[in-house]
């Protein structure tokens, strides 16, 4: 793919980055590359002091790429404002310390994966992305578009709450629990692994249901067709409180009677790929499969 | 044991005790007993106009047994309330609906269980309580008994909590979880459960702990000796929060250092037995065991 | 569709099928439609004598439907017989008892059921079929087509064993563990669902595998897309065995190399649905959802 | 403690301990201590050629500590022979490689491990063992003292098997399942840990009873009193086995309505604490807490 321009977004409070910052900026224009800073990020490297400045809101409509510096959060909120801007701008997402399951790229891998990308040798890994809508008495007042996971809670000192679940307009179930997660192939190694769902390959075209802290013992995880669509219905008693929250990145309390809505959006995020690492290969070193 | 009084108390707002309540009261003067009321369950009833009233505080040190009509959650109030008093006074649980793990008598079984108790031939739990002392800056500033469980949760939009975790003054781990139990072998059976840890027999001398959806998938509920000292204390970064719940009916908010301290209190609760259940046959009926 | 004829076929020893069978003898007579019997099945009712009989491998080739009465089991082998018979014949599954995932229809359903099949109305669940291929030292040695699982196991007295996985060639991990099971959507709620693997609703293109009792604790169940081809390899020391088994009706043990395939099939069954049920309420009744 | 001889017993097979072997045989004479081999260690390092030599089974009763150079399946056997001698013989573990529940100290560290047993500075883990007696139409026909599990498993082309269980005579359930561990404390963490078991203290006065793969999904690990007696009766149909093991070491298949016993032993297994690392430090290292 042709790049003029590679938007450069780190973590918040990342000092770490800051070298990085310079000697990639260095690079890039070597390679006759524009990098452009998000806001935060340029004050991160006085050395970007001259370059071009925006907000992650604008950076997608004026970049070719962008690459994340830092945790899988920063990456999530880049993926929802590229979905948002409705382009086609692939991530790079670089990790400092631990792999991440969605910034995979180590620092210092990360000029060997932009050259293959300006080659075009680069591989992508294509991510399904998630659509929720959030509706009262019939209304919509919330639509998201986002990667990983569209998390029902319950309030700290609330005991659980009490969800019904419909797939493609059938009951499913009520669930009494800690809360639910509703996660694409991609979200399944986030949150959802910890609350003990399964593993989704990303290319697996499904979505996965998996309650947190069932009071029901039968309640298990399930995996539903990428197609379908998940329609949640809170019923929140008085004084408790019931929340849903997006990507584990933004969220808020809802209603009794407030409808959650969430399908397998149109919009795909590309991820690239490090040459090196197969989708099972950062399980195995994620999860440390191999020793006990 | 010899019985002149016996307290009532039903959890708020249970209009199907009312009467029972009237056809109890009058029982209760054929044998000679004196039914003492808690404030709010002597409303439920207009029959109880003439009775003595008391507040669930003062009820303890007033009665001889004390009978729940409710669910669990009325019954643990109750326990806590007569730990404080100091006194021996046991708790007779009913039933209304579905059988509780405490609540264990139904309805139509609590004149031959009362009865029992007024001959002398009831037999009764023993139930070992937790007690939960809470510091701020090498302060106490909150001492709790309580029957089922402490518990750590984490706010409602927060991703995680971080807990480090010490047993009789050896350090265990770092918990990053959505939460950590640490319930009583009776408390076992209750939020314990939804979490993925084991039903530990009333008579185990032992602790549970038990972390919820933890990050670390290594992490595993923990059975300690039921002599051990638990200590927790929160990391709280800001904006964060961190909560601790007593028996799932009260709690707050605690602060970066506090440490809560949980041990076997040497306070005991004796809950008047079915006649006809053992604690296996009520797991059985409860867990639906022997079904698929 | 057009039925002229309808296999029976009863699990074996279903001495409470015999009355049944009479009774459906005659009705099936008055709808003009032939009953061919599976000859261990004809033996249960004497009323069925002058009928004719077929070995469970004959009867694909010669009949439009199959009803099968009794368990999953019985269902399972007729889904293997009708598969290597190429034809395309639906199932109707009668449970005798407690309602089984795959035989949904009630005895007194039956009737209901097959008049809808009659009239063209019946809707029917097209399940996909896993083909297993084993070979050693490069050559096939056993072909299978199934619907539920392909478990590896371990010997009785053996402590685990150690498996290769691989899916589309790329090498997944060592399984070190009591064994693996490979399950179709269809498969998932069975042996799956006790290894705890997660619910895959059976329109969700994908397998699921999922390590029996791992011991390494991270080794969670995956998910993978429906079009992938899993490898499986088994590591066999000396004196240990490995085993595998189809559908847990038949098996065998494998040697070390030996190497078996699990991809989608190109078979598909169909069953015929109870008008009544949706998938979800198959769930949970099976799982008593919704109660404690 | 006064140490006149030490047995010492590798792995079978272990070549790698050769080299240690001789390094300790000279050591061990410095120190004016005996080593007495194992027949099958002896053989592994000719330098012991003129030593003195014991079965495994006669080691105990001639030395007064054994150490153990491999696995914890050596140790296991071990630990079952020294409870059979009577004697209170304590075990020295060192592992190869990775480090062990029970062979927690590392070749490096034998030496110190020695001198602090011998100059009675040395602390030592009690650990409680298990009595398994197993009875056939009422006679006993086995009984073993073990450390770790009795194991009760189906044969490899059974899908399940059927258990009763009662525990101080009261019927606990009939578990359908791959298996049912009844672990000690110290077992807990081998087999009982991949079945989806509770770590339990060695300090927790406690056993635990974890079915393997339960078909009843509510059927979860059970911790009862470490003075409770346990009994399991087999339901075996024709055709089918069922097999009971014993600390994973030996075992055998039992039939229809064999009752096997398992209770806390009286016998008590002393184990030489590694200087440096406490039960927590042990799990943290294991089972790689604190890391993703």
């Amino acid at each position: 793919m042709s790049v003029t321009r590679i938007g450069i977004v780190a973590k918040r409070g990342l000092s770490a980055a800051a070298e990085h910052l310079t000697t990639l900026d260095a690079w890039l224009q070597t390679q006759g590359v524009e990098p452009v800073y998000e806001t935060d990020t340029a004050l991160l490297a006085p050395s970007t002091a001259g370059r071009r400045r925006l907000t992650r809101e604008d950076l997608p409509s004026s970049v070719d790429l962008i690459a994340v510096l830092g945790g899988d959060g920063t990456l999530l909120a880049m993926a929802a404002r590229i979905a948002q801007s409705g382009r086609d701008v692939p991530i790079l997402g670089v990790n400092f310390g631990s792999l991440g399951f969605l910034t995979e790229i180590r620092i210092d891998e990360i000029y060997t994966a932009l050259q293959a990308v300006f080659d075009g040798t680069a591989t992508f890994d294509v991510r399904k992305m998630l659509r929720a809508e959030a509706s009262r008495d019939g209304a919509r007042f919330d639509t998201r578009v986002l990667l990983n996971d569209v998390v029902f809670t319950k309030g700290a000192l609330s005991r659980m709450i009490e969800l019904s679940v419909w797939v493609d307009g059938g009951f499913v179930t009520r669930v009494k629990a800690d809360g639910l997660i509703i996660a694409s192939a991609t979200g399944s190694t986030a949150y959802n692994l910890a609350a003990g769902g399964p593993i989704v390959h990303p290319s697996a075209d499904a979505l996965v249901l998996t309650p947190i802290a069932p009071h029901t013992l039968t309640n298990r995880p399930v995996v539903i067709p990428g197609a379908a669509a998940v329609e949640v219905r809170a019923h929140v008693a008085d004084g408790d409180d019931v929340f849903v929250t997006y990507d584990g990145q933004s969220g808020y309390p809802i209603k009794q009677g407030d409808v959650v809505r969430v399908v397998t959006a149109t919009e795909r995020i590309r991820l690239v790929k490090a040459q090196s690492r197969s989708y099972f290969e950062l399980l195995r070193e994620k999860l440390k499969w191999g020793e006990r």
